[in-house]
């Protein structure tokens, strides 16, 4: 049996456009005569479409496609897609206005000959992280294989392979092989896990497997690929697809083992992640119609990182810098700028805040009689320079404007919002500064392209004279290390904190005030790509009214 | 049996100040001889408190509080609590690294002298609209009721009276009576609703019923109150407590009938709204520091209603009004902002910004070798505003920055991102347009406390010169008709909309358009009270790369 397999990238909504890469593959695959085409979960509506599954006009479109994909099938050539399923429609409670929904199941259609022959269901819904499928699905329990000439498929949907019990329902009922559906969000290190899982379901049922993954981002979470064949005669995989670009694989199924091609994976965590934030940017941007980014530089780490990130996804020519300095500016910083945006290859553009500054102090001074000082200055900078930003967005077309503010800084506030928190895309939101620096040394393994000077001076804002960040929060690996176990494991016990990382008690109180009293600004905060377990946004909803603390 | 019911406002998170409440209440209850006294849904807790609940630490601190408060029960008098009660701890899989959730219930604790006598729960989650219940709790299914002092009692939580199954379990079970603890958020015309199911429960089950509800305001959605009572042989509610105030009520249940006192409801839907907007405000402002609040006063009609409801809800002297006037503000929106400034009692300052507009022209064109002009030039207008309105709040401690988009312009993206949406609270977030008008007609009834002035001229941006909101938007009525079918029913199909408002197709489309491709502006939108069946924000959720359209 020949299985071709698409890893491909749908666009959320697209639903003609979607159809129509479905079809391409589809008949690829029929050319290559394969026994069964497969695609990844949701692939037709794109994953996730959040609250349009409420929409009635969206689901009688999405049948329209469905229809016609299934009425192409061909006798030979079975087509697997996965899709959202509805059985009836929304009834409306006459006088309590209840709306009861109906039950849509996250399904995959099996079909061929223009029919679908049978519909296939998740029962362990994607509910906690970024999802929230239980708001929009009902949870699936009708599990049977699916015989095609002579191989019986069991068709088990992503999270469905994280659990035991329906790979042996399948198998009860008969299956020979799994192919499994997926659309799995990346964090780094999640490919390991998946092997592992789909290890043991072939362990315990006998039957070789696919892993088949989409690829893509989509607003705050990233598709990585990376699916893979296994089989119960090898411990690794015997087929392996690309991370973080579309593959198609004609996969052969012969005496019960299942193979094909091997495309090698990032040597490293770091080249990983790389992938995934200028996967995150570049889609963030095509899907929504921009060519052309810019962002505030400032000489510093964190937004020489982001250019470096934005002219490798969207090419340097579509990439431009807007240097800002004011009278608390170091030379250096402009200095450092403009030889980052000559190694990179991008614009750039400088616009001096000073004449700025002095007429909002006299603007300011006229009606308070004293000009803006304290944070107040220091935001009014922040804000003067993300008006400028965005000014740059709104005079030049399809232009996204980045904001670059890192895990670390976003979690205990040290941003100003509506200043340098301005931004439609964050390409280092889920990354501490720490790994920041880590990331950056990466990017200059072979050559300086983030100037050496970027990464050795003292972190600092340059919003007050002679400001370092080190003047308001503890040294970054301190911090990290604490911001780690509060985040992704939701310590609030500056006690535990304190003798696991060694920091001062005091210390992690004070860091675990900032995260609880911040949450407003990252309620507003900019989407971005998520690389953790646990990543600010919608994977992390923390009240923002919320007195806890210990 | 009396039955002491408190419709109280906890604050999320703060289990110290909360459970002082329950024991200060409780306390009341015994003076009075109650035999039970009964909270609200999650009472212990606030609600709701989000992945709060993913917090060991705060599992922890709350079982201590519960300790205590279970502790101090007498043997006359019962506490029924509602909190999450957890069973066993997180597992950690060793190598896969998949985190197992205990089975955390919705639970309410039936309590006296000193131990928990039966532990209750919710079976049909809250998951859809602004909640995430599936996330956090699972479903529970021991229903049974309590035997106390010779009444059975049934304690069906929030949810589960919307069902009959769980009723009619407690029914064959012996239940003699009903206590339900909610927290079931406002939308305008929901306590009818809620009046209605309950009367259904009680014909189906015979039993009197008790429907006590939360108070308060919690980020993006607010708790009415409007607690009440049912017997089985009237069929309007028996006892009914107040809306948008805390109140405790000593219900007497005598042969099978249960009363209390009659605390009068608004009179009329704008009231409701102007009290659900009021304490929503007050709560969001209390409950984080807030004591002040400031905004733009553009001598517009959203400013004008904000001031006024800010004025209602901190004390006319606790706020200050910002006039902002350019060479595009007409003399008359001056007059008009100053004139609201003085019927409402607040504070205002004038800041021009001719000259800070003067400084951007000049930075601007002394590199671009022109001035920023169009939409450029419009936005950096409300740019500059943003950035004086948090100046201001950054100079004046406790002073919260209210934003003032209604729900049209948001829906459309009328409105500038980081200018005038710059605020951490928006008020009208969840009135569309025409509701302003109407709202405000019902403040001005026996005086005029918002000009008339105002409340007749064109709505204008006043962003280039003679701009009425009639040059880029359709009128109002039009607007709001497309608005609402969009929205509250999801219809994307523009030929269904023209042809149930009567709109255009062509504009409704525009609309349509406009709508999908402003997401992003609303997901960095602040948040504000949740006043309909569908408001934007937590409560629709979709996604920014979307290209879904018919």
């Amino acid at each position: 049996m020949k299985i071709f397999a698409c890893q491909l990238n749908p666009t959320v909504g697209d639903l003609k456009g979607n159809a129509a890469k479905i079809a391409a593959a589809y008949a690829r695959g029929v050319n290559f005569g394969a026994d069964v085409v497969i695609f990844p979960e949701m692939m037709l509506t794109g994953y996730l479409p959040g609250d349009l599954l409420f929409s009635e006009d969206f689901l009688v479109a999405l049948d329209i496609e469905v229809n016609k994909l299934v009425r192409d099938t061909t006798e030979d050539t079975a087509l697997i897609l996965s899709v959202p399923h509805r059985v009836g429609r929304h009834t409306t409670h006459a006088t309590t206005g209840l709306v009861d929904k109906p039950p849509t199941f996250n399904s995959a259609l099996f079909c061929a000959g223009g029919k679908v022959l049978s519909i296939h269901g998740k029962e362990h819904l994607f509910n906690y992280s970024v999802a929230d499928e239980k708001r929009v699905f009902a949870p699936y329990r009708g599990h049977a294989p699916q015989l095609w000439k002579g191989v019986s498929i069991g068709i088990p949907i992503c999270r469905d392979v994280w659990y035991s019990d329906v790979s042996d329902k399948l198998k009860a009922a008969g299956a020979e092989i799994l192919l499994s559906p997926n659309g799995s969000p990346y964090f780094s290190g999640k490919h390991e896990s998946r092997v592992q899982i789909m290890q043991n379901r072939v362990a315990e049922t006998g039957c070789p497997a696919l892993y088949l993954n989409l690829v893509g981002g989509q607003d705050d979470y990233i598709f990585d690929g990376c699916s893979f064949a296994l089989s119960t005669d090898e411990t690794k995989p015997t087929a392996q697809f690309a991370a973080w670009e579309e593959e198609e694989q004609l996969l052969v199924l012969e005496h019960g083992h299942l193979k094909g091609a091997h495309t090698p994976l990032p040597k490293n965590k770091w080249e990983d992640i790389s992938h995934a934030m200028v996967m995150g940017l570049k889609d963030y941007c095509h899907k929504n119609g921009f060519t052309k980014a810019t962002l505030g530089l400032s000489g510093g780490v964190d937004s020489a990182l982001v250019a470096a990130l934005a002219a490798e996804a969207l090419g340097a020519e579509n990439v431009t810098g807007l240097l800002m300095p004011s009278d608390y500016s170091s030379s250096h910083s402009v200095d450092d700028a403009n030889a980052l945006a000559k190694n990179l290859g991008i614009h750039t553009h400088t616009l001096p805040i000073q004449a700025l500054k002095g007429a909002f102090d006299t603007t300011w001074e006229g009606t308070f009689s004293e000009k803006p000082s304290g944070l107040t200055e220091q935001n009014l900078q922040a804000r003067l320079r993300g008006s400028l930003v965005m000014a740059f967005t709104n005079a030049n077309a399809s232009t996204l404007a980045l904001t670059t503010g890192n895990k670390s800084e976003v979690a205990v506030g040290y941003c100003t919002l509506y200043g340098d928190m301005n931004g439609g895309y964050n390409p280092i939101k889920d990354l501490y500064k720490t790994e920041v620096f880590e990331l950056c040394a990466w990017i200059n393994r072979d050559k300086e392209i983030i100037p050496h000077n970027i990464l050795s001076k003292a972190p600092s804002a340059e919003l007050a004279p002679d400001q370092k960040d080190s003047d308001s929060l503890p040294d970054y690996n301190v911090l990290d290390a604490v911001l780690k176990l509060a985040i992704e494991q939701n310590i609030w016990s500056a006690e535990t904190i304190a003798k696991q990382t060694g920091a001062n008690t005091q210390v992690v109180k004070d860091i675990l005030r900032l995260i609880r009293i911040n949450e407003y600004k990252r309620y507003q905060a900019a989407p971005g790509p998520k690389l953790s377990k646990i990543a600010f946004g919608v994977d992390r909803r923390y009240p923002l009214t919320n007195k806890f603390s210990l």
